[in-house]
């Protein structure tokens, strides 16, 4: 359980993975305490410039001299028509008039450059690097295989993980159904697929020979010991680090989080364009409504990005992306650390039960 | 793992229950051979007049001494209005017409009585007695516990949990998203929150006192030791069934489970008026484009009737219901006798590497 192929060569000592979380939540503080406390600690690097990439990667590495892991997205091209644009623009008005910023603000929807982003993890030696939204090509993979770092791919469904087996990453996030934030669904027509992480798990671990990381759902001892069972090689857990005292999750975000229950989610493109799980909010529900095309990812993104920002300045949650699993009713506001240590002790004390059965099982079979 | 209160109850010897599977899958055969291997058969009894219920049940006792279990539907009142009814008959007719069958034909939505099932079910003292869609009276829950019956009801969320057990029920099926044929949900509202196994089991398990019995996804050992680990007593598997030998299922549905893949499926209302997960048909999907409203369960179930069995008398899956859940890749033809041994002999397998992990995990904590 604690000496997977994987955990070795990841060098860490309990088999959790902190869920990257772009855009906040997992703050250089939040990394540096789960790695600490033995598990592997993640960056949202996504939205990142290259500069603020790297200086945040040096602050993690002031902060614990463990492991830890960055997530990148593969980059797509997205292009939308004009009117499309404008008429979610003048739709998006609305929210700007209520929240008193700007009407028909200037979009940049220009995304960081990928390729410099590469670089920067390649100069600084990042241990471990992720990837959500595709496969990076070949050169990439190897360019940071090369140096020793550990290469890890998502996949929502089989058809992606073989994909991603054979561009040739070290192991493969299995991301079922019950995961908060981003789908990394990649394979255009599968985006509704939606595989739930009891049935996703064992499954890609039949059909592939690389290491396996369950995420979906996962929020304490019971899931980390089930995903293990599944044939999972360790797990990724984020919701559960959501309300964490090192989250930088907004404080509204966590309360919303703490008193959230395990329907309160659902998935929506309303955001940014592309699926996402998160608590349920009047944004989301009015979007549900929306007559037109909501832009692709980024473009939406970018075009959502001042009223995001704006209600957050009010502490207003209703239109504020709530990223969340649905594990809800099983998030905490301990630190980051409590929280890896008692997920671990947990699944000690039901290896121990799983003993007792084995006994009985004995008598039986 | 194998002597759980719940098991000791259900007086079995593995902790795997057979889905009820309502419509054909479920014969006397499948149901004797699951009871006889140790496991808990289930009849699913909801579209059975009294008189075939009770011959039915006589016929499962030639097949068996051992406990084994009925499944009904708590009956809703569905009204629609002739407009709805006479624009579905009017789609529904260019099918008819395809299949050779008489268009129009009169539709008989009357459903079996309730009452007169329960009664008899109270008459033949059925050992196990579960109920999905909603929560019976408690006098039906009384005086089915009242003669030694064991009575489980189904639920898909929490709230749902909680509800059934203030009515009584001795044990709660928590049906994840994954499950196959249709959703249990019965608080209206909650219909789409699809909670995968995952999420659903331990949440459940912490807001109720009574024993859980996990469903959705669920196909051999792994999936339940995971599930007794989530802290489940059992587990229902409905899809790991369906194209064994024993099951009653049509020969096409049979092939078309044993080629699909984790992703073939989908959630529609097309078939029956109410929410099912099934492998994705011509009938589902061009369904999705139907430009007015689908009557409601158990209307466009009686509607869709003769559709279906035209389509299967011919051999035609892609006017079939084909339920399914989303662990289909693990799904095999072997005998369900076969089908629960191997079930049992993995999660012992499981077990004893649990072991293994454990003397590990003494040198960490």
């Amino acid at each position: 359980m604690f000496e997977t192929d994987l955990i070795r060569r990841l060098n860490i000592q309990f088999p959790i993975i902190q869920a990257p979380m772009a855009g906040g939540p997992a703050t250089s503080k939040l990394i540096a305490e789960v790695s600490n406390a033995g598990g592997l600690g993640s960056l949202g690097a996504a939205y990142l410039t290259p500069e603020t990439l790297r200086s945040t990667i040096q602050e993690i590495r002031q902060l614990t001299k463990q492991p830890f892991g960055v997530n990148l997205f593969v980059p797509e091209d997205a292009t939308e028509s004009q009117a499309t644009i404008e008429k979610m623009t003048a739709y998006l008005n609305k929210y700007r008039t209520e929240l008193g910023i700007k009407e028909n603000p200037s979009i940049n929807i220009a995304t960081e450059s990928f390729e410099e982003q590469v670089q920067v993890l390649i100069e600084e030696k990042v241990p471990v690097v992720s990837f959500t939204f595709g496969i990076p090509s070949k050169e990439v993979i190897q360019a940071l295989k090369n140096q020793g770092t550990l290469v890890i791919g998502t996949a929502t469904i089989v058809e992606e993980a073989k994909q991603l087996e054979s561009a040739g990453v070290d192991a493969i996030v299995a991301q079922g159904s019950e995961a908060g934030g981003h789908r990394g669904t990649f394979l255009s027509n599968k985006a509704d697929s939606l595989i739930g992480t009891m049935a996703l798990v064992p499954q890609i671990v039949d059909q592939v020979s690389i290491p396996v990381i369950a995420s979906g759902g996962i929020m304490d001892g019971r899931g980390l010991v089930a995903s293990l069972t599944l044939g999972a090689s360790a797990v990724q857990m984020g919701t559960a680090f959501l309300a964490s005292v090192e989250s930088g999750a907004h404080r509204v975000y966590k309360l919303t989080i703490l008193s959230a229950n395990e329907d309160s989610t659902a998935i929506t493109r309303a955001y940014s364009g592309k699926a996402a799980r998160g608590i349920q909010t009047t944004f989301m529900q009015e979007m549900d409504q929306y007559a037109g095309a909501i832009p692709a990812f980024p473009i939406q993104n970018a075009m959502t990005r001042d009223i995001r920002q704006a209600a957050a300045k009010t502490n207003n949650p209703e239109y504020m992306s709530l990223w969340a699993g649905q594990g809800l009713r099983l998030a905490t506001d301990h630190s980051a650390g409590a929280i890896v240590k008692q997920t671990m002790s947990q699944a000690h004390a039901l290896l121990g039960n799983m003993l007792k059965l084995k006994d009985k099982s004995e008598e039986i079979l």
